[in-house]
């Protein structure tokens, strides 16, 4: 049976970055005649300008039927004056809602070759291994909310933010699982010492720690977390939190690691699971032929080994990916002197050259 | 006029490091003439164990009536099963509405001194200088919140994210005119893309900015900020941003100077203001009369700075503590080999030698 890939490009460099992880996984299904199929479609402003909507039903359907999705980036200033509901952002949401992509994995490692581009010191930096885990659709993102209303005599705005039980048990359930295949030990962030919201989250987890003796809880505030991963990073394993301090603390893990042009991202559904790099869509660079397609072959190997189970394959591609960094290839995000400068198409072509 | 200042000194450390900067008040006032007067005050984890509240209303009455309150730390493993509404952090919550301390002022520096505490690298770190400017009493903070309730045949709980008009008006005209004084800039930081709450603090903040021509305003996602914290510190001058966030943002940033340690802050209020070091009240080294006081006593200076419009006292203060660090003195937190080995007693008389 072919396995259904469909790939949404989205905005700026979307497209490149894509096409370079397609033709990874190409070279990859020949070697391991997984059997995959492509199609293509559109998402984000570039949605937004041929069909008026970001997400169209065409694009969320396809995804809904694959077997995975690869996803490049969306956004942009040109669509900065678009009303928000059909912002190109709302796309991501849409899909994470549509396909019900509860967990967001993003793994940061620190690569020794890589170890200089983290704008940590390499003796704090050196071999962190984290797994974030982020709920994604629930919390305050897709809680009420309201853009203006009179409230005492003045106008505000307001966001529900709010977490069920069930939510919480389901994301704790699934970092506990990824605990027990890395260091075995779970740290579980969020705001109890204010945030009703965090005390039923805390308790939960508590609960769904209680199934797993072999890991080891411990809970942190948001505010803590972000200070602990600057000045030491190399204590956590596996990170489990809520969707809105998971935004901020993923996004302040990912320059650990040195370079966000590399760092790839799983979102895994109950029966779809969707794959992008976590770096935007950068729409200055974009058709030049130079961003780092890192990310997305990087995401590709996710999808292989969550939603194909073909870790061997997923594996390949990591083992060449770190073979390409420490020959020395660099796009231009990561070029300093000695190393050996490429395009998209250069560094795609390391890559799967070293795929044997 | 005397001008009596209430010192709260709280629970583990905080009456060493708050006994410490009051010392260093009382040269200053010798020396300037000021006139300072000191009334001490229960809060926390102690007045709970003493009176069965965390904030006596002695207590708040004194602060309301206060010229400034000194603040030391609350907290401690000791109160950890005591219920929510009576933890000693509520001494702080409490004070923050009792008082309307709506800003939260937190200055982050980096002194040469002390670039090699820093988990940054130097070329990063080196000349970072900003200004956090978060509010302090509105938000998801003080929103209704609901501990568990029936929702859709499952239970949850929530809190409300909320800011109106006027309080976001107010928070960053602070903003605004504190860039005036310094570099000029303000970067006002939300999740407009997915929070109602945060497209209303944005519009607001454009507005509010429109009356001060000779400031730059942009505007960051709250993600990205905490990226760019990590990256490039020093493109930031003047930060503003709400509750939740300004409280992540801060302690993130806090760890830029070296060591949270040496880092002061400023609650400002309508009447009355606070000023405390934004370190814990760490209950493992209390007692032991090693703290280090360098926090408060720059929380003192601030104190004189913002509450007694006593700027060149707040000067000399700070010139004083820079001064006793590149003449090498450290407490335990700090030290390393080659510096001079100080307890809390011996850096606040070193620092008190450098006020001539
Ligand atoms: C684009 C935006 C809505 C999104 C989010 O906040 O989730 C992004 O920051 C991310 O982390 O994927
Ligand atoms: C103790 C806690 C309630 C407090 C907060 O979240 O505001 C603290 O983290 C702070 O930043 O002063």
């Amino acid at each position: 049976m072919p396995k259904n890939i469909v790939v949404i490009p989205g905005d700026g460099i979307g497209k490149e970055i894509t096409d370079a992880a397609v033709d990874v996984l190409k070279k990859i299904d020949k070697k391991y005649g997984i059997d995959l199929t492509f199609s293509f479609y559109d998402a984000g402003g570039t949605a937004y300008d041929k069909f008026g909507v970001p997400l169209p039903d065409d694009t969320l359907n396809a995804a809904k039927a694959a077997d995975a999705v690869l996803f490049g980036a969306v956004g942009g200033d040109k669509w900065d004056n678009v009303e928000p509901q059909l912002r190109p952002e709302r796309a991501i949401l849409g899909l994470r809602k549509g396909l019900g992509l509860y967990a967001n994995l993003r793994p940061v490692q620190t690569m020794d070759e890589l170890i200089d581009y983290s704008p940590l010191r390499p003796d704090i930096v050196r071999g962190t291994d984290v797994l974030i885990v982020r709920e994604l659709i629930g919390g305050i993102y897709f809680g009420d909310k309201c853009e203006r209303e009179e409230y005492n005599g003045t106008i505000r705005a307001w966001d529900l933010e709010n977490y069920s039980i069930p939510e919480v048990e389901r994301i704790v359930e699934l970092a506990m699982q990824a605990a027990l295949k890395r260091k075995g030990s779970v740290t579980s962030v969020d705001k109890s010492n204010v945030l009703a919201t965090s005390r039923l989250w805390r308790k939960t987890a508590a609960k769904v720690a209680e199934k797993y003796p072999e890991v080891k809880l411990d809970h942190m505030y948001v505010d803590n977390c972000a200070m602990q991963l600057a000045i030491k990073p190399t204590r956590f394993d596996v990170i489990v939190t809520g969707n809105l301090f998971g935004d901020i603390l993923s996004d302040e893990a990912a320059v650990l690691g040195g370079s966000i042009g590399l760092m790839p991202s799983a979102s895994i559904g109950e029966k779809t699971s969707l794959y992008e790099p976590i770096h935007g869509s950068a729409p200055d660079i974009a058709g030049k032929g130079i961003a780092n397609p890192l990310g997305t072959i990087l995401s590709a190997a996710l999808l292989l080994r969550y939603s194909l189970d073909a870790s061997a394959a997923a594996d390949d591609i990591e083992s060449a990916v770190k073979k390409t960094l420490s020959d020395g290839y660099r796009t231009a995000d990561l070029f300093s002197a000695g190393s050996k400068k490429v395009d998209t198409a250069g560094m795609t072509e390391a890559v799967l050259a070293n795929i044997k």
